[in-house]
């Protein structure tokens, strides 16, 4: 390396803190010369320290795709007046972008079924302070998680679910999302497919685990299907919900060793861990607004 | 996301075409604001697109660690002018940096011992394109290499070791190293350890290979000691070289699963495989100027 | 394959259903001929059908391990009845053994502190069936547990430990485990030293788990050491207690990769699942009576 | 553990010695009572001694499946003796069995286009002792991995196949194999389709390998049609050629983690490492005899 020979982890007196308020900008578009620069110099000019720059072209595509986050310690815009200054720029250069400031917390609503084995993790890993966000609501086609829901003290729903009533408990349940104010729903193995209407609301703002490494094992039963064509490794997939079953943009996937020795009953076990850590990645990331969505794919920032 | 329903896949006629030609700056200082914005300002004053740019402000030291890539297409610097030219913005900020411009391949000098597995899959990815650089030499103090070597028609130097010709020994591999002009050594399982004079001359340009998962296992034989202590995976390391012997920097290290019914010899079988990808990805992530080192510690930018 | 033509998939008319009834004997001795043979034939005489056999010699060591489960459908002894009959073969072979017939469930106790993540994932999977055990109480040197034990409906002790109440606390600790009938104490997150005295009434039936890939950052606060070393993965591991702390017979070691981005405090977060599904992984395996431990290392039989 | 007081690990005076000369027997069946008995008495009848065996017996199909691996020292049959003495018992029980007798040497042939990758890997671990046969030749349709294989003192075979030549090129394949006297072909990289004529011909005895983890991304260009989809992680396959094209008994699979950043070059550079793993162990597993191919199924034998 170049430069002076100080060494920075003796000399510096004043360590910088790093405030608990950030924001975090992400954006993509059209690549050309001078896109960071701009971003950069916007920050910069309103009193905004950078933390974290993450940016790249896309060679493929020729898009320009960057997640920015800094210290809201002496930045001179509330979230409102950044929207709004920041509009005038992102039109002139024509960026799709998504702000997230973090003195406000996004609501996530959890749908389940009646394994609870992912409802447990996101309730625990929320209590922990690992996943930030407010839980605001549970909603369930069936009673079977109501005391796992109550003792972690939060609301509750049971809408059910039959071929005959299954618009009238979309109905419901939409309602339930718009009382919460909802920003995020997280589909914790809920075994009821939801209906275009439904998703069209929520444009990647569902995410759902598939117990399968997607694309092989789509459908129902994937264990079993993967234990009759004898392969070696299981898989769980997040990702976000579109129209296409099983087809939205994939957010994490993860995959464990089987043997021979395991039936599919052995295989639903393994993958219970997998479908949680899976699940519990994909939400953190995107609270974390480390996921950005285009087309049919994902740009996950480390 | 928030601006215009442009479908970028769609519309873009002229898809940026990545030059091979580009040119990446790694630098690291006290972090203040402004820093980004300054350096993506330089690039872009001088015609550059900026491809890659991946920043991050450490926490616990204070410190701003930044990786930029840009295309040369259009850049109005050469290397020399823009060493110029950045030192005294360089010198302003108290950057500690380092430059790579495309064009100029690195040259890497390969010391090895008996052990062929890591030299052999080195010679590999360098013969298909993998590395991006010139092997220049391969030395040894042994001679069973030099078939394999002159297979792939590289230069090869047998300088014999034993405790009285060390020093002479390593006075002439110095020499080789200046005549070919190396930036680079890579201790491809070299058995030999460099007296601190030979180490000094290559600051954080020696990159070895530990065949343990290090701290665990320090010194001689380490899979022996892994399968005495009964540890269920193993390890392999690899770091810069400093004067404390298996103590430098940490770049890469994996593991991979063993078992009681494995005896020593198929640990080191088994070691073999983690031994070679963990060095290739540490020469390749430092020939791609991914890795800036602090201090014991690394930093790899993806 | 030499044989018959027969499609065993197709001409089978009576699947043998496997029986949740089963035993299981583990054993180990000095290798010599035979000892399948013999051992096969005593569990034939007596009715038995084997289900699962897994035996090898360990040539470093000259001894002969194996384990074999055999269904209860048919078999002429039981549990006390092989117990006799099989102390005299083994007798006249020397043979180091144990056995569990499966209509006996083993009681467990959990030991836990303030952090509740493994008590957590022990908890759940005991609910679903994952655990062959019955939780028969956890101890606590806090009170923080105390809800969500008393939610799974399980008797909850506090026993609060100072330097001073140490060994009065361990003493009814241990009046708890012989009220309670315990076979198996795990620690999960259980922040005291056990004394050797302890440790002693429990020979290899003491599960720990400690948040760091053993031998590497043995103590207090590995997650900090292995920050400070720069390594590029972290580890848990779950062993036997002996008496020499973080020296004991390991069961099981898993990693997860961790970068420079990663301060102190997300390598905890990153540890804490790898802390329960090492510790999960250690409890079924001991529970399925396939962890035979000899000296300082265990055979993990798959 | 009950039993005599003993430490095994002190007291041995005479460890056995591995012999180099063992036999191994694979064999399935219906599962019944007395089968692993029946077995290990005849291993002992004649004076074998067993080091290891692996026993199940598959709950799904109830089927038998069993491998063990005996000491030849002292063992009165040879190799044809055992299998006309096996034979009689075989017939009687109904076993589907083969048997190795480790002082025969099998004979392989690697078939290769133009990718090197997995031929060079499959070189390197034959020469340092890796892989239990002989090497007796390696097939092209093209002329350029002649000198890499001749580096290694191999015979090539250059046997172009275009639309017309085909069936002309198999023949003399076809007569190859049979000259070298080929039990088992392995297809590093070979990029053309075979027969069911020749594939008929070695029954569970031609190993692919496939860069996709199976069943997804089957046919040609995988790697592009993973990025298309957006995985997280690639794979790789290696499993048995029957008719169905990619359709055959999984051997081995294993996966590596990509980003959104790499592109399907890169998608190709990190497949190279996973594919040259995955074949290798499935031809290792297939020459230790621990690979067990039943309907599209394999018992992997640890």
């Amino acid at each position: 390396m170049q430069g002076t020979a100080t060494d920075f982890r003796q000399s510096r007196e004043n360590p910088l803190e790093r405030s608990s308020q950030t924001a975090i900008l992400l954006l993509y578009c059209t690549d050309r010369p001078g896109l960071v620069r701009v971003v950069a110099d916007f920050i910069f000019r309103h009193g905004g320290n950078i933390l974290n720059l993450n940016q790249h072209q896309d060679n493929h595509s020729g898009l320009f795709f960057m997640r920015v986050e800094w210290s809201l310690m002496g930045f001179s815009l509330n979230e409102q007046q950044f929207k709004q200054a920041f509009s005038t720029l992102a039109g002139n250069e024509d960026f799709r972008w998504r702000v997230a400031f973090g003195n406000t917390k996004p609501s996530v609503a959890v749908f389940v079924s009646r394994y609870q084995h992912c409802l447990l993790d996101l309730l625990y890993r929320h209590r922990i302070g690992e996943l930030d966000c407010h839980i605001a609501l549970v909603v369930s086609n069936h009673e079977d998680a109501r005391p796992l829901v109550e003792f972690y003290g939060l609301p509750f729903f049971h809408t059910p679910v039959t071929r005959e009533t299954k618009m009238a408990a979309e109905t419901s349940q939409l309602q339930l999302l718009q009382r919460y104010g909802v920003d995020l729903v997280v589909l914790a193995r809920y075994m009821q497919v939801l209906s275009p209407d439904f998703v069209s609301r929520y444009p990647d703002r569902i995410i759902n685990v598939h117990h399968s490494f997607l694309p092989a094992f789509t459908g129902a039963k994937p264990y079993h299907a993967a234990h009759e064509r004898g392969v070696k490794l299981i898989g769980a997939t997040s990702h976000y919900v579109n129209d296409d079953l099983d087809e939205g943009a994939i957010i994490e996937q993860d995959v464990v060793r089987v043997s021979h020795r395991d039936d599919p009953e052995v295989l639903i076990e393994k993958g219970r861990v997998l479908e949680r850590v899976v699940l519990s990645r994909a939400v953190r990331w995107h609270l974390q607004q480390r996921v950005l969505c285009y087309g049919n794919r994902t740009v996950v920032f480390e």
